[in-house]
């Protein structure tokens, strides 16, 4: 029986089509199986912003990865539109961090001493900005570069352009089990039979617990589910992305508004529960009150993949090298999704990594985390 | 130039194919003109409810004609089901109208004085048969009668039961003005070219205002938003019609509960706003607390036509014999769409009819009021 | 560790829904895994047809199994109306396999021959019945007690009244292994972490096929997909089913009609595709001619799961007394899930059975048939 | 009783907002009404191409009026994402006029000797650039300048804009009639009551046929039905359009392939038929076979406004200095939009206008044709 594959990636969300796109433009032959049609899950539930400021609150190896993957879209944008003829919605005109509070100013003021692109502005230039924001602020921190794409325009746009290049993309094939069969060969196998791989990226988010487990790892990855809905309105007036409090508000390019997004965790569904809708409603309107006659279009939930840490483990199996893992993005999905692929694709061709991206990503930092 | 139909009728909404229906069933040539596809206005907005005895609280003449009508849906579903395959998902296992106080129990019990059918449940007798239901309640009203349909599938099966008896129905056919153009004719006006008829019916809802006044009757036709939601939970466990100020939870034939309805007046829109079902949200959790874990599967709106005395207009033009008026059925459509199909059909025929209906519904009743 | 279930049923599906409410109507606490949301798979895809009569031809054992199933759907209807309020949509006004040629109303005829509720129609008779079928038929064999149901309906009213008699459900909870890890003791491996059960039934379909693997058995489970599409015409006048080549025309009652269904071997898309819909539309005009100016509603595909023989595997694992299967329905899981159901519930309480029936879809008929 | 609003338009499509955008911009009141939602008729169903060269055939005003338009997008694509953060999707890659005989080809050269953007391309250097065009061609006018939009986002983008500019916009709300009422006073008749305006235009596509004849105009205006379909696949690979023979695929920002559209005359249904959709099938599978294999995602159909000349009415009545017509834009309505906005604008602001185009698209051209 011959090896089929060089590489295996389970998981067609945009995490694995971002791996399976940078392996397939090096001519390595991929190989991606989803368990139902690829980019349907959190990836098509996310709102699609790029909040590297404003998700992440240190200085540390983490933002610096979010910052790197979060230019990158740039490259992508023309790249893919190229490949693919799909436009994946990139907009960057920043974002407000809203301060209700003299003391929430406080803590976002205090940002700025950090990184010099960011600004502080005050209620008056936040409401000059944007006339629908709440008067109810006291200033906002103003972090120019964050923006937004629409995930599912660039999970498909990947998918395609991997595709084109000669990667083969399989749905409604879940992978059940991951077994060394020989030397340089894994069998993935799946109901519709087995496939071969040289090596295996598990990248299929919060179903990834799974495999971590089937591999001997002590990893927990838990579901925190996500509602969502959107709102459209002629007079809906916002440019920049708004956020507060874990909730946010994206003014999407075909004019609709993205509102987000509950945070329950231990929950499976995939639908939104009246309650969750309930609560986002609430959360939201203070944040833009004029959003209160805003037509509803739809509503809908998806599961972020949360780590015991909330950052993603993006590198190897300590003990199997050619096992490699990219999940666990929690919040930042669509983010960090260009640099998971690319740094993937470097460990996959042994090329020069950034060494603090290995540490802060390593599986084995988990397994020191526990024993504490 | 010829006559062409025998009744004209503007609108194909569930009471104008209800009279067409009828009609046809009787041989008579019919056109039923639509601005858009039919039934997907306040039809296809409505709940269903077959509620007389919940929705109305005098024993008069209105609530005589909504009896008769909602029990003449138990001979439609056999006749349009036989004629039409279309199955109206007609569920009659009674309605409870929650109290809250001691003051709306005592209101409610007054009822039972006058109709006999009419049950008071303890608080206990209702948890015992609806154990969902909030325990907040003091008691309720047990309307056995009362029930519901599927108001699209009643229009569906009107329409295509009197297309198959010979009535011809047009879509996308605004009309925009009716002219009597010789004896015995009048013309229909409209972007597809003029239709002739010997005798013309307006029954479109909340649009039919334009034509009272086209036809000299100083008769106002006012829109009252309504916002729904339905949920599904397998879970949720209940079997009847819930009802509370102006507040309903329906279970369906089909595992949705529809939830209904916010009234906001003067306001066309047929989207929800996102503040209409907020309030909606919030009205319907305390009647029945568990309903907050449901999944929510899907807002809309519709509009209401209400006259200004809330009854609908049933009758001929004080002027005009043969231009005649169903319109204004407010939150009563559904229920009411039988019998007006007959009323009409037996005014059109010169039947015998109850007098007490005619004046009841009669356009001048209007001018009397307004005089006061 | 303590054992959780009696029995874990993989696959939320008409067939796993069947047996839970089954056995939860027993009083057996059962746990249901589905790897999506339950009854979205080949279930949804389904036409409902219930069609002993016109799908099989020989009077053996699975034509009885399948007639019995049949006749359940009676029964089925009101013990679900009242348990879960769902109405299943039974229709039994029966259905034509056309002839289009002397030999096959040769070959139809014959059937009359050994079922005598079966009526030969000449074409003239067809016609007066059904004025829409095509005038190029020589007649059709009458099969007055085939039907159809809902398969949606019929499988949420499964769901709900096995919820609501103490049934679990879990969506999103693909199971990855069955493990015997103790005495009458199973683990049921998921991503949402472990369930414990006595027993198990494997019910996920054409997705089976991994289990028979894993569990040792040499049963091969292969996807055939059929593409459907829906359409709505207000002169279409249908009463019965039509039935040609594979090929049927569904009059349900709200309406529409469904049409399917194509037989792709070995595609596990569930998608339609252009060329599907294509040859669809092709071999249904013969049948009905004046289906080409109904209105295009919606198309969609799923998939058969089809054993080596066609038959379903429903009983016990060889080896293992404790594992079931009930998979492999073929184009026959909506007709035969009542009887599944009943039949696995009687397997799993040790009740009296039909020894022909467990021959006939015995796991290990198979294990002959494949050394010949 | 005062006047309202400079400019009442009737009908909120394309053309009806692109004339209201450009009224805003330059701060004049104006009143948009459209009898649904606005935007969902034939603008929705359009494919987008913006196809001067390849939908024209003469050298003409009219085609010249249609390039500019074309050209005008590059502007309104900055300008409306300035103003509502709308992206209208503008994709200029081109487009290939097939031919499949050399009969065909040579017709198609000759248009290379007025144009000089135009190039021919030998079948070798098609199927060089799209691999997925059929083999049969014998080669293909390459057309740089023709390109798409998406439809529903440029009339989302100049309704967002001109309201956010100042101006009204009223859903379902169909205008009944257009009465002079004083001097410079027009009074738009609706059910949701009258508007008056000091000037009005109409611009609501096949249904404006009915005011040009109730405005004294022998004008008419007849519905061509176009059918369209939607598909995609990821190894579906086709950078520009194809046009051939009425037919185009249109490879789509967001993956998808959009499929037009069949010619169905004097048919006001606007979905499509079950036979509609097959012969476009039938059409577009030699233009490129592989998308036989692609995924059918949806079907549409929309109704084309035509003239009795095919070419749009942008003008003033003949009698009426005030009253405006853009109507009867037929296959084109995306392409002209831009123009036809400013033109109205100048011609409401009295500013110096082309005559050739004044000329060409003159309500009294069509009196002069009519007396032949």
């Amino acid at each position: 029986m011959q090896k089929q594959y060089d590489v295996g990636i389970v998981g067609g969300g945009i995490i694995g089509q971002s791996i399976a796109y940078q392996l397939a433009k090096e001519g390595i032959s991929v190989l991606v199986l989803d368990s139902h049609k690829g980019g349907t899950g959190a990836t098509s539930a996310a709102a699609g912003m790029l909040g590297a400021n404003s998700e992440l609150e240190n200085n540390d190896a983490f933002f610096q990865f979010a910052k790197e993957s979060q230019r990158h879209y740039h490259i992508l944008r023309d790249e893919l539109s190229e490949l693919s003829q799909i436009n994946i919605q990139l907009v960057d005109k920043g974002m407000y961090k809203l301060a209700m509070t003299e003391n929430e100013a406080k803590v976002l003021k205090k940002a700025i001493e950090d990184y010099e692109t960011l600004e502080w502005h005050t209620k008056e230039t936040v409401l000059q900005n944007e006339p629908h924001v709440s008067d109810l602020i006291v200033g906002a921190l103003f972090i120019p570069e964050d923006g937004h794409v629409s995930p599912t325009h660039v999970c498909a746009a990947f998918s395609k352009s991997a595709s084109l290049l000669g990667a083969t993309f399989k749905e409604n094939t879940p992978v059940h089990s991951i077994k060394k069969t020989a030397a340089n060969e894994y069998t993935l196998s799946t109901p519709q039979g087995d496939y071969l791989c040289s090596k295996v990226v598990i990248a299929n988010g919060v179903w990834s617990g799974h495999f971590f487990k089937q591999l001997g790892l002590e990893v927990s990855m838990k579901p925190v589910k996500g509602e969502c809905l959107s709102v459209q309105g002629d007079h809906l007036n916002l440019e920049k992305t708004l956020f507060y409090d874990h909730c946010y508000i994206v003014p999407k390019g075909d004019g609709r508004f993205v509102v987000g997004a509950t945070m329950i965790e231990d929950d499976w569904s995939t639908t939104p529960s009246l309650g969750g809708i309930q609560s986002l409603i609430e959360k939201v309107t203070p944040m833009m009150p004029s959003i209160t006659s805003a037509k509803l279009l739809d509503t809908w939930a998806g599961l972020r993949p949360q780590s015991d840490d909330g950052k993603p483990y993006i590198g190897q199996h300590p003990e199997d090298d050619n096992i490699y893992f990219a999940s666990g993005h929690y919040r930042n999905g669509i983010l960090l999704a260009p640099k998971t692929g690319t740094m993937i694709r470097d460990l996959i061709l042994k090329r020069k990594q950034n060494d603090e991206y290995i540490h802060a990503f390593s599986l084995t930092r988990k397994l020191t985390q526990t024993t504490r």
